[in-house]
Parts: structure tokens; sequence; C-alpha cells
């Protein structure tokens, strides 16, 4: 058969994504074998510090530890510093998004290209504030730079334009891009129930976060149509230049009214030629954008094929991990 | 800038996507030469004869020649003379489907691969019935061969599948695949119109042929079916392997009994281990697999991510053409 590639990876950050892509790696072994792909994944960091081990970690028990001590760390040795001293191909980028500096995913990237690895991410952050810095920097070290993870988890949204839609000019894209807020209209549009009712019954879920201000307030929404506007429509814009409403004003009066006229409230990114907004927007309920519960959806409008809408789960780890793979394996094989 | 690659191409079959190439290959000239490809149109051909100029064919002048006088052909060389005689790279194939034996496309395929040019095509036939034998023969001339416009038009399946859901188990996919059918469903369903009062205005406005069994008896999703279980599922099977029912029986009262308990019924493709068949199904109206009118939409079950759904619009000159340059800019640039 053909020759096996061994792709020697780094993880860094460890959390229910990081968790998810070594997971996956696991479970994927055999048929990347089947492709030439061996996937070795040398090192893990977290916070906390890290493992390091050249032949290859053994992923059960790195995961096994993280939720039994809260860290992967044998060793205090850092992200960064494994990026910089430890002789690897791929570095999996999957620490928290910090979207106000970038925060480390962003030194870890600029690192990575330094040293000449190529980066997949989930971690929206560095590529929301530093997009041209980050693709400068992947291009001058002549480095593979994916980021399908970072919009809409699993549903593919980068990689199907770029890839498979090549050749339409992209006219605009509206689109559901936050799972949290889309569950939380859905059941109160179901239920009839009040913002805060909804909204306290999805933390505890864990569907949203005990500080939902990040999902409910828009800006999640806003962080991925900053990478969206950049990357497909070549726009010069950041977060400042999002107009951005949230959902927490939405009334389930509101809700009952759009619903008996035929339509659903959602929580819409848009992009098109000088707009970038997310706001709360009436759609009929037989459009494609009416997707219910965590799931995000993507409205394209292009030239030549017309409307083009593509669905998918917005988060979830393995989910995520699915687009880190594609990701990884597009570079690869 | 980057060195410009010029690729010499045949346009085989002058129909309805024959000339929407054409058009396409004049708007997105620029585009193309932007990412360092020029598309050279060097024959055209259609069942009466062709035009042959190594220089690059004006392709206005052809379309138009085609329209005033049903044929591009200004002289008598045959589409698989001009395979076989003319040093070209790709053979754009789009003649129409025959699915009985495969008809003059699948010899122009197998031609062109025996003559080691790369073939993307639109056209339905040659793949249903000799899949094996074509792919094989593409891998032994080392020929790009690419199909997306035979599935689905301007929705992409194949390629969203092969290259962007890369390292997914596919689990299933159910469909609607032809837009003839799903256009006289839906107006049915919300005109309260019969079968029959529904096709005759069908056929007059064009969206159904004058004999439309090989739309509304499920056989063209049948093949569309084939071709998807082959490439995806490396099922080994053939059209009649299909269990296939069409939309001829399907009456105004069985819409409306539908309707009132929130169902639609449409004609569903499906693939999984063991199963493909097309059939009328109920479809929830909130389902992702609801979609009106001409719109074509398939969804795909996959291990890790999960659903997807994707949808766009299954037919039309340009839409269809679209695929097909996307096939052409992926293989060469």
């Amino acid at each position: 058969m053909c020759e096996m590639k061994i792709i020697k990876a780094s993880i860094i950050g460890f959390g229910t994504v990081g968790q998810g892509i070594a997971k996956v790696l696991m479970d994927k072994s055999d048929y990347l074998k089947n492709i030439g792909l061996e996937i070795k994944v040398i090192a893990i960091a977290d916070s906390k510090g890290s493992e390091v081990n050249l032949e290859g970690i053994n992923l059960v028990d790195a995961i096994k530890r993280k939720k039994e001590s809260g860290t992967v760390a044998l060793e205090s040795l850092s992200g960064i510093e494994i990026i910089e001293n430890i002789e690897h191909e791929l570095v999996i980028e999957t620490t928290p998004t910090n979207a106000e500096t970038g925060g480390i995913g962003l030194l870890n990237m600029l690192k990575a290209f330094e040293c000449g690895r190529d980066v997949v991410t989930s971690n929206k952050g560095p590529l929301t504030i530093k997009y041209n810095e980050l693709i400068n920097a992947s291009k001058k070290s002549n480095s593979a730079f994916k980021f399908e993870a970072t919009v809409g988890g699993a549903m593919p949204t980068i990689n199907l334009i770029k890839d498979v839609l090549i050749g339409n000019d992209i006219r605009s894209i509206q689109g559901i891009l936050n799972g949290t807020c889309n569950y939380i209209l859905t059941r109160m549009e179901e239920e009839q129930a009040s913002y805060e009712q909804i909204l306290a019954e999805s933390i505890e879920l864990g569907i949203a976060e005990t500080d939902p201000s990040y999902d409910v307030e828009g800006y999640d929404t806003a962080y991925k149509l900053v990478i969206l506007a950049q990357d497909i429509f070549k726009m010069d814009v950041g977060f400042k230049d999002v107009e951005i409403t949230g959902i927490t004003q939405i009334t389930k009066e509101s809700l009952n009214m759009a619903k008996s006229q035929g339509y659903s409230i959602k929580l819409i990114g848009e992009i098109e030629k000088d707009l970038i907004r997310v706001a709360p927007r009436l759609v009929p309920q037989n459009h494609p954008l009416s997707v219910k519960g965590t799931m995000n959806v993507a409205y394209i409008q292009t030239d030549l094929s017309g409307p083009i809408t593509i669905t998918g789960m917005g988060a979830g780890s393995i989910e995520t991990a699915s687009a880190i793979l594609s990701d990884i394996i597009s570079i690869y094989k």
C-alpha cells in the first residue's frame, strides 16, 4: 500500500475540545492508517503543565489523569515552551478563547509559525483580533493554518465555501452561529416561557455558562462573523465594527406574536457588502434559517450556485473535534 | 504573481449544461486568471458536429450559433473523435444522460481516460451503470475524474462529504434529489390541487419534461442514489437494486391529511447499510428535509459530526455549471 506518513503533534489546551480531539484520534487511528497517516501526539499541555513523550503519549491515560486530578501535567513545561523546544509538525491549539487580547492562544500560534509548525485550531480569539498577522505569519513560514472549528463547530462553513463552492462569488452569509441562544429562543417559543426561566434552566443543563453574557449578548456570534468577514469576504474589520444586539430583551409575548404570524425570532449574524451585524430577526418558520434547538445554520448567497444552506451541530466535544480532524486530514493526506 | 497554468478543454455535449459552463467560463475568466488558471476551450461538440479552434473558441459566437441554428457544428468531427485526436487536458462531458446503456457519454469518458485526459461531468448515466469501470480507467491513466454535478446540481453533496467531512464515517443519507417532484408535491400541498393538474402546469412551465416518467417515477432519484451508494458507501449496487416508488399515486387528499398533522409528503431517496430506496415519505414540516419548490436537500448522518444538512438548487444551467466549475478548479488550482 502507500507509505505511512507519521505526523508528530501537540495538543495545547486540554479542555472539552482538546480531550475530544484526543478521543477522536484514538477512535480514528485505524481509519487514518488506512489513508496512510499516523498522528502521533507527543505532547499535551494545559494551564498547569504538560506531558511529553516523544514515543507517543498514551491518550487514554492522559484523559483519565485530566478527569481525576484536573490536569494532564506530569511536568512543568508550558504549551509555548513545547511549541518552541520540541520538534513536531502540528500544533493543535485548543486553549480557551480570549477575544480581548487573543490570550495565550495568539502567542502559541505565532510561536508555532515562527518555528515552522502547522496549526489547526478551534480558538476564535486570536483570529478575531489578529487575523492578518496570523495569516501573514503562516505564509511567511510556509505553514498550514486551518480553523474550520472556530465557526459553527461541526457545521462546516469555511471549508464548504473555500473548497467546495470555489469559483463562486459569495454575496452574503446569514446564520445562526450560537447554539445557546438558539436553544433558549426555541424553548421560549415552544413552551411560552420567559427568558429568565429558560436561561436559568439552560445554565443548570450546562447549555449556557454561569455568566451567559458571552453568548446571549451576541458577542460569540460577532466573533465568528469577524472571522468569516475577514477570511471569506476579505473585509478589514474587527469586533468593534459589528453592530450587536443580543437576545436578553426578547419576551415570550414577542415570540408568541411572531409565531401567530408564521415567524420565529432567531439571533441572526449576517455579513454582506458594508454590513456586519448580529441581531434578533423575524424568520419565516419555513425558511431554511429556521432551525431549532442548539443547531447552527448558515444561509449562503452565491452568484453561480444560488442559495446554499448548511446546518449542523454548533458545539460539542466530539463534534468540534470532527472539524479539527477534517482540517488535519486535509493538510496531510 | 504566480505562473499562469493554461488548460486546454473540450466541451462535449452543448445543451443547457454545456452552454452554462461556456457562459460561466467567460464570466469567471478574470477570477480564474487571478488564481493562475486559464481554461481555454479548444473544441465544442454536439450531436451534429463540432467547432475546433486550437487558439481558443469564441464562446459568445458558439452559443449564438447554437441558439440560432440548433447546432454549434462548423465541421463534422464528432465528440469522441475530438477526444481521441486533439491534444488537450480536460474533457467536460455534458451529453444527455442515457442510463440504460451509458450511451455516448460512457464511450466519451472511457476514450478520454484512454488518452490520459481528465474528465469533469454532469452526466449520470455512465456513472450509474459503469462506476467501477470508469473509476478504474481513470486511475489506470492517472486522470482526474470529478462528477459533483451528477447529484443535486448546485447542491454540493459528493465534495462536501469526501473533502469537507473527511474523517467521518457516513451512516446514512436521506435526500430530496429531484427538483421536479419536489416542485409538484409542494404546489399540490399549497394549492390543494391534483397531481394531474400540477403536472400539466409543470410541463407547460418547462419544469417537467413532456414525458415526465424519468422524474415522477423516481428513476432520476434512483440513478443519483446509485452514484452516491457506490462512491460514498462503496456499495456494489446498480439501478436494479433500488426499491423505487414514484409520486404518481399521491393524491391531494393524502397531502391534506398529512398537512393537518404537521407533515409534508416528500419523495425521499435514502441509503444506509443494506438499504437503497426511493419512496414518498411523511416528513415533519419542521424537519431539515422539509424544503420546498425545486430545492434539493441531503440529510447526512455522520459518526463524529452528527447530522449535517445541505440544501441548494438541484438543477439549472448556471447552477449545474457552478458544480462543474468547482470540480475543474479543484483539479488544477
